[in-house]
């Protein structure tokens, strides 16, 4: 007997049809005993025409309103899953964000989940009871109104609660059966990986990868919770239902402790990111206070930079800056830098959006040395030239042409042995 | 300076366009220095859908779980609502059930409200801040569960929330400009009555006409809530903002008490119903307790009867007995009576939906005898057979063959000098 939280994304509840698979799924645990809480998103496309009737109304609105209005998506399947669950004589109820309550600070349209009363739901899931969650939703509860926690947050609000319920299994069901060494649509030899360490799915969800959301893995990183992702297209009849422990059916991928991971390799998978834009900045003096110059104004107007390169000086008088936004803040960039060109101090400025970022993740990077040499060096044998290098304690990341991205892609697949045999 | 309850429904909030044309109705009253609560129904169709899926997912459901779902639609439109008139500058929020809290008993799917709690509310509409709050539902409070009202709930929570501040006017905005001396697509020469009783609307609510809730009249008049219908159609500017006292432009119909109406007519208006069933039992026992064997197994399956004739005894041994009820009971009312034929003793059944009932409805009649011997005689001029009959206080109902529902109505109308000059 386990508890097990699942979650079902907006192509997993697409309609009814697609509702009454997840039921089946849900019986699958039930059947074998297990305690179920189920979290639920919108049906695909709901959010979309909510958004776009509330940005008809005002493109400028109250964050309040626009989550009043936008929860209604998760509070309509909720309550259709709860039904089917019923029809096949599972005793179900839906609950909503509020009612739990899943308390959230007051930041609308991003909240963040601070609590969650998970009292209630504990008893009636140990008396048999299926929970129905609404998904990327809770209370902020000094107005007392509906918040939510931003696109993807139903993956967080799954997390979250199996923390809340002691959950021996927070399983993400998603359209793809798992996390990949690549993105096998660039990459056909991509395998999918049996498991994956909190830190390396991390980087993965920040560096492009959207099988899980960023923050999810983060709270399932810090609270050891243990998060598989596997497909609601699969018969639900062909899965495993859950079992304490440690057996594992061969399917989805396990998120776990990194000492959970018996094999590991040094690489894990090469991520890719295409939203990114390139800045550079002509002619800057190259003295202290420029950075800041360039960098203030930059995060008062919360645009996030990414990579940074200066440039050497030739004449140790003027240099160049270079650095990457996410493409969707290009113009606001151009703009906060123009209107900051005094104080900066520039020739000209140059911007690109047809960039990308590939990154090569894995923990084994921490006692391999000769990543970043090997990788470099694979990369210039396909001639292609690096505009900006970040790293961390387990990821390179490079910047390059757009044009080169899949070919820098499967070479850096191939070179760390990540191809299929 | 006079507090506003505006109720629109599906038609008025359709689509973005449309609510915006609510707001400028809003805005009207704000810039009188009035203070304004706005309860709004759900999209045109929404709740269409939204019950659609539910039935998809099964035809037998958790009424819980239905209410969930379909109050979705006015959290929706509240929010919407409030965005808009944020957007004229106008301060507004959206208040769903559960947050005022609109208190309501546990007949989920038909709840009825049975408290709410409206000093947050007071005094932020004293604030001049407009709430705009979700019609048709509430809060269960044991189970802290979503309930709703029912079809047509959105007017009864209007009146119920001016109720509870205390407004000077209930305004029901709808697709017509008035309640009619009988429908105008029947009778072009029908009439807009400027004022009625709330006697006279309750029995027009109840006999057919749809422009208001029966329930929702109960309410206003136990409580003597001036309630006015007028059209959400109108050109906002056109009208004039309310006014505490009794001044009153001439627009829409004043829904008050007796005494408030100057001019009373004998007859206010006639009203017909389509959705009538007549059943017949025939050569049934004339003797004690054969009434009882015939309605006891209605009642107790949830079948509502309305008119019942019972034939004179040619022999003083057996009898007919005719009764009306809702075309849409009819086939459960057949098998009812099939089910009791042991205990009721009878020849045969026959029934007909080809029947409407017709109402002539007047608090004058209270004071004037003869409007029943006149109404027969007319009706008999033009050669209609009346099949039943029922009579209260100030209302006379008879059933005649559909056929002739139009010709009835009509020559009622002329008769009772309704017609337009």
């Amino acid at each position: 007997m386990a508890i097990v939280v699942m979650k079902f994304g907006g192509t997993s509840v697409a309609d009814i049809g697609r509702i009454r698979s997840v039921a089946r799924h849900v019986k699958r645990e039930i059947d074998a005993k297990n305690q179920v809480a189920v979290v639920v998103s919108a049906m695909a496309g709901h959010t979309n025409q909510l958004v776009a009737w509330v940005r008809e109304a005002s493109l400028i609105h109250d964050a309040r309103e626009y989550d009043a209005v936008v929860a209604s998506g998760e509070q309509i399947t909720a309550g259709l899953l709860a039904i089917v669950l019923q029809s096949m004589g599972i005793p179900a109820r839906s609950w909503q964000g509020w009612q739990i309550p899943i308390l959230t600070d007051a930041a609308h349209g991003a909240a963040r989940i601070i609590d969650i009363k998970a009292d209630e739901l504990k008893a009636r899931l140990a008396q048999g009871e299926v929970a129905v969650v609404t998904g990327f939703q809770g209370l902020e509860p000094k107005r007392n109104r509906i918040s939510t926690l931003g696109r993807g947050g139903s993956d967080t609000s799954a997390v979250a609660l199996a923390i809340a319920l002691g959950a021996d299994v927070c399983d993400i069901y998603t359209d793809v059966d798992g996390v990949y060494t690549t993105d096998p649509r660039i990459v056909p030899s991509a395998r999918r990986l049996p498991r994956i360490s909190y830190e390396e799915m991390l980087e993965m969800a920040s560096l492009g990868s959207k099988v899980l959301q960023t923050r999810s893995v983060e709270l399932a990183m810090v609270h050891r919770m243990r998060t598989r992702v596997l497909s609601s297209f699969t018969d639900p009849e062909a899965l495993q239902p859950v079992r304490s422990g440690s057996e594992w059916q061969n399917i989805g991928t396990i998120v776990c402790d990194e000492e959970e991971i018996v094999e590991s390799q040094v690489v894990s998978g090469i991520a890719y990111a295409k939203d990114e834009a390139k800045v550079t900045i002509m002619n800057v003096a190259d003295k202290p206070g420029v950075a800041a110059a360039i960098f203030g104004p930059l995060a008062e107007a919360n645009i996030n930079v990414d990579m940074i390169v200066q440039n050497l000086s030739a004449d140790g008088k003027y240099t160049d800056v270079t650095f990457t936004v996410n493409a969707s803040d290009l113009p606001k960039t151009l703009e906060v830098l123009k209107n900051a060109r005094e104080q900066i101090g520039y020739s000209e400025i140059k911007s690109s959006a047809d960039v990308v970022k590939v990154s090569v993740i894995g923990v084994g990077m921490r006692s391999h040395a000769g990543v970043a040499a090997k990788m470099f060096k694979a990369l210039a044998e396909k001639g292609i030239n690096i505009l900006a290098i970040t790293t961390s304690e387990i990821k390179i990341s490079v910047l390059i042409d757009a044009a080169y991205a899949e070919l820098a892609v499967r070479t850096l697949h191939t070179l760390f042995g990540l191809d299929k045999d």
